[in-house]
């Protein structure tokens, strides 16, 4: 459901699990970038059937997510402070075509397989966090990303051939998981 | 209240009247960009106590008025399409200080004038459109701008010296009106 090409390496809860307050910063960080990378779909692509109306959604999500992570840094007295991301979305969105009408085909993809990513590793927490309550907060999170994949990857379909989006669908998700693969060392949500 | 240095010209009203279809694209596209501007704000002073949190709902409220134009547009059969902005904000962010910590209080202060600015002018439509459904929509929208106003300035006084702030709003007030009276003439809801 989440077209990925890989799931998550084994080890990626062991090494991130030491540093669960980093992560929860750059959880905190992901989300604000998650509306802010759907607005600015909707200011690039202004016009488009449905688009402005439906991304506006995410980006409200986004920031009840942002939100909601600001209350869990608090409760936890972690200050939200700024953290460099991990290379893996630039590198990514480096890797998309660059030439119209493409571009915004392989935005729309992109935007989709990160939240792909975001949903899977969600979900790894949900599983391994020995905090219930945390727990219970990643498995419902894991099912809006998981939805925000479904509504990018069916824009695409819109928008362009069904059949040349699964194609490039699999082409990108193959380089997903080699963004991954080469990502920062630091623990980060998005970290190898 | 809104701490404009002065109101709008008694003929904008009629001025903007004729082209209402162009008006509420218009103010669709402003309250995308309230919410990207705020949203910016977020993510360049990331760690001054309490901005992230508030405004926050700022870019939700942003959005969901976002929405409800994208919704009176698609009632009146009126396609959200690309218009050029009027000249008045991109003149007015240009005047503001470029050197931090000061370029943070013109921000602040800067995006509270332009809430007010919109809250003024929906005041006005409010009162004297003659579609009741829109007047009174309108209406509410008065209040939630005239409090994002409220809400920059008093983050300005909470992060800056009150009497600074005092003396620097008008200043820019000044600027605020400058930049509206010169601004272009197309019908536009931040124009002359």
């Amino acid at each position: 459901m989440l077209n990925l090409a890989r799931p998550t390496d084994d080890g990626w809860f062991d090494r991130i699990r030491p540093h669960l307050d980093t992560i929860l910063v750059d959880h905190c960080h992901l989300e604000k970038r998650a509306a802010s990378n759907a607005l600015n779909l909707i200011f690039r692509y202004t016009g488009r059937d449905g688009l402005a109306r439906e991304l506006s959604e995410v980006v409200k999500e986004e920031m009840d997510h942002f939100t909601l992570m600001l209350d869990i840094l608090e409760a936890r007295d972690i200050p939200f402070v700024r953290l460099s991301p991990s290379t893996y979305a630039s590198r990514l969105s480096e890797a998309g075509t660059k030439q119209e009408p493409l571009a915004f085909l392989d935005k729309l993809l992109i935007a989709g397989l990160i939240e792909a990513r975001s949903a899977e590793r969600f979900k790894i927490l949900s599983e391994r966090l020995d905090e219930p309550e945390l727990a219970e907060f990643y498995a419902s999170l894991f099912a809006t990303e998981a939805r925000h994949h479904t509504l990018y990857t069916t824009l695409a379909r819109r928008f362009f051939d069904h059949e040349k989006v699964r194609l490039r669908l699999l082409e990108l998700a193959e380089l997903e998981s080699e963004a991954l693969g080469a990502a920062t060392d630091a623990p980060r949500l998005h970290s190898f």
